[in-house]
């Protein structure tokens, strides 16, 4: 749940649509300003209509970021409908009977704000960055839009091009998200975090008006939103300001409380082979089905995904990490190495690691270098100052994260949408200093077990020609992103 | 579409209830008397409720079979209900308000009859074989639990825990079957053919009267339906059977056609290996994603199930075919082994080939040899003689199995299931004869590809006691089957 892993999070698993300069690509925005402590006064309010408003003061400019979550994301789509939750986000800029297609988005031009929006596995949201004064007029459009969408095939069908295009980009015309697109595939038996968020290409084709306007009536609503508000605004005016707007609209009867399929035992190492003519780094990539923050509370199991949190960092984040020291420095078997683990899931998460071998190194070889340094880790545990190490860093980075508006809402809106609270937030520094060298140890050993994995190689395909992967399919549609 | 297909299908993807001695495990039942060709006066009919009715006269003895088949199966499931679809088939046998639980099973027992069920990805079926003069009453009983199943706890309940005991004894007291389920889940990304028939068993653990009661009301009705009466009946006494029972019964709005989410490209060849302690006989299995004699038939690829049908028995049926006489015979590597293809399937279907290792050779050892035995159709084709002999014995397969009331029933049935009409069955020995070499060879080239494959590794877990392997949860119930 910490800040570097929002970074890699955002690179993995969430779509940032490029409508505009993404917030989030720029952390250190506000960082120039020191001593910003946002987060111990954090307001928590729950509108009659079931909306949630979450407000983080920060007073160092007069801005606010505005962002609203909906507990949808492609995990909640309808099985033969994939990408479903992204398209919704792309047309949920398509105006309404109030405020015409691209109204929305030239007022919040001309008053300097900034704008974007972002699509997960579970969650969907909407962001503006505007000046203080200008809130209650994105509150506005952002209500207004929440229940007000108005689509007609001929701006729909123009939009489904731009997202089988942003598929070509983002996955077809990138070897490794294809590989962590299959490794997803092979990694869930059942739930549908197999899914791609972007959609499976065979199935956004298909999609339609209906189905775009059916899941809109089915997950949108202020029952099934959390307005997050970090900046320039006491949390009592934005309370006053969110009944004035979201507070207007009615509860949607059709939303209900999320449940997806879940994983059978998982019993077989599982592995994949991509090749890809466009490859020239070749690597070896594996992921573990792992509890998430969510799933860890759920089942019981205090201090679990806490003790992952550690252990990636310690495993896989820097330069001084287990992997990158011994693959990468001492044995020379890899040019790039390291391990992750995101907690922030509303079921299972998943622990990677991933590395890149030297010349001359096969990626077998590769393999058992990394498998021989988790086992170190499962036999001989951390250290000491491994483990003060890698907690000073993820806090500090935490609090580094805090010195900016979007990176803190962010934060906090994560946490709403995979089953933390505004106390589990807060509470999280405390939580990563309690964990001990036994629990990170206990974590490897418990969770990082073959049979809970897959591991994906890619290698260069010499068969083909670079630039014509048999299986990549041109789009019709002009480039639009 | 030849019976011994059908025999390995129905050990490999259909759950064959077992309520009394299965008709299909006694395939020469009839064959003693000779000459039978009962499939070259077949009538089929539809009723105006939707109902079709397919008649397969055959006078050597004063019995019928009578099958009702219904268009669902495991693929049509809601994800997170797996094992819905054989839940309901055991639950048919419930009782209606007109006959209590029992009576229908009683009466059939009484006259001398054998009744039982089955349950695949694409269908569920219910048969009976009774004297002629019985026909009316068993249609009478079907008809009236087509629409008129009741349901309470108290026999839900205990038969959830009697399908549970059924998933321990096919599954995981199987380490065959849970290696073949866990490389099903491997092999579809998308479609449901993934799950198992049977179900996950954290899904199935959950399943309850109310989801039992969905499902049969949305898919059980005359216009789901296609009753195969094989046996000493002509077509028209039939159709009025017919007419008098199932007639009667209105058409079920609810009922649609089937549609299930499809698979993307297949682009990474994927392994996996089950361990478990009680693997006496280590073994290599792959299956390949090839069409389905439907899905050739949609997509336009006429002949191509046919070569891939004469393929798998030129590769892999018998003792003359190229995987045993290279692995057993010449080389040695192998104690057995063997290929295979179903045509039958509604969506996309399966080719394999398994071979388990001779002393001291090594799973990769054996998997190099059979990619050999492959590689060398691919590249040199196979002699006209494989191909006659293959052919020869396929049709005469068939042509046996036409001797046997239930297997020829259950061919009809089977295919008018899965996309395919009477013609089809009718001119499939056709459609087999005219298959070239240069068309298997074609079809191998063109889908042993190992993009669109998964192998499986059968070995023996050597770290856990057996019987004990820690993934099998007990189940509190009573053995009931």
């Amino acid at each position: 749940m910490n800040f570097k892993h929002h970074v890699f999070r955002k690179r993995a698993a969430v779509l940032v649509c490029a409508l505009s300069l993404s917030l989030l690509s720029q952390p250190g925005i506000a960082a120039e300003q020191a001593g910003a402590k946002a987060g111990t006064k954090v307001a928590d309010f729950r509108l009659p209509n079931g909306l949630q408003l979450v407000v983080i003061p920060d007073h160092r400019a007069p801005v606010v970021t505005h962002m609203i979550w909906y507990k949808v994301g492609a995990a909640d789509e309808t099985p033969g409908k994939s990408g479903l939750a992204h398209f919704l986000e792309h047309l949920m800029f398509k105006g309404t009977a109030k405020n015409p297609q691209g109204r929305f988005s030239t007022v919040v031009a001309r008053i300097g704000g900034q704008e974007n929006a972002f699509t997960s596995s579970d969650y969907t949201g909407y962001y503006q960055r505007v000046p203080t004064e200008q809130l209650k007029t994105v509150m506005e459009f952002e209500s207004d839009r929440m229940t007000g969408l108005v689509l007609t095939d001929a701006v729909v069908l123009p939009e489904r091009d731009v997202i089988l295009e942003e598929r070509n980009q983002r996955m077809e015309n990138n070897p490794r998200a294809r590989l962590g697109e299959q490794m997803d595939a092979a990694l869930f038996l059942n739930h549908p975090y197999g899914k791609p968020i972007i959609g499976w290409r065979h199935e956004m084709e298909t999609l339609s008006r209906e189905d775009a306007l059916d899941f809109y009536k089915r997950f949108y609503g202020p029952n099934d939103a959390v307005v997050v508000i970090a900046g320039d605004i006491e949390p009592d005016t934005a309370l006053k300001l969110a009944q004035e707007t979201y507070g207007q609209i009615k509860p949607q009867a059709a939303i209900q409380q999320r449940k997806r399929p879940q994983e059978p035992p998982q019993v077989s190492p599982r592995s994949l082979t991509l090749a890809d003519p466009r490859v020239e780094q070749p690597a070896v990539q594996r992921t573990y089905l792992v509890p998430s923050f969510a799933t860890a509370k759920v089942n019981n199991l205090p201090g679990q995904s806490e003790a992952l949190e550690v252990l990636g960092h310690v495993l896989g984040t820097g330069s001084n990490s287990r992997m990158y020291r011994d693959l990468v420095v001492d044995k020379r078997v890899a040019v790039s190495a390291g391990a992750y683990y995101d907690s922030s899931a509303l079921d299972m998460a998943k622990f990677g690691f991933y590395a890149s071998p030297a010349d001359g190194v096969t990626l077998t070889q590769l393999e058992a270098a990394a498998d021989a340094v988790i086992a170190n880790v499962i036999d001989k545990g951390v250290t000491s100052e491994e483990m003060e190490r890698a907690k000073s860093r993820m806090i500090a980075d935490a609090i580094y994260a805090q010195d900016n508006q979007a990176s803190m809402a962010r934060w906090y809106g994560t946490a709403l949408m995979t089953g933390a609270t505004v106390e589990d937030v807060q509470q999280w520094p405390a939580r990563i200093r309690a964990v001990t060298t036994q629990q990170v140890q206990d974590a490897a050993r418990e969770w990082l077990d073959k049979k809970r994995s897959v591991t994906g190689y890619l290698v260069k395909d010499t068969s083909a020609p670079a630039g014509q992967p048999a299986s990549i399919q041109p789009v019709k549609a002009e480039k639009r992103t």
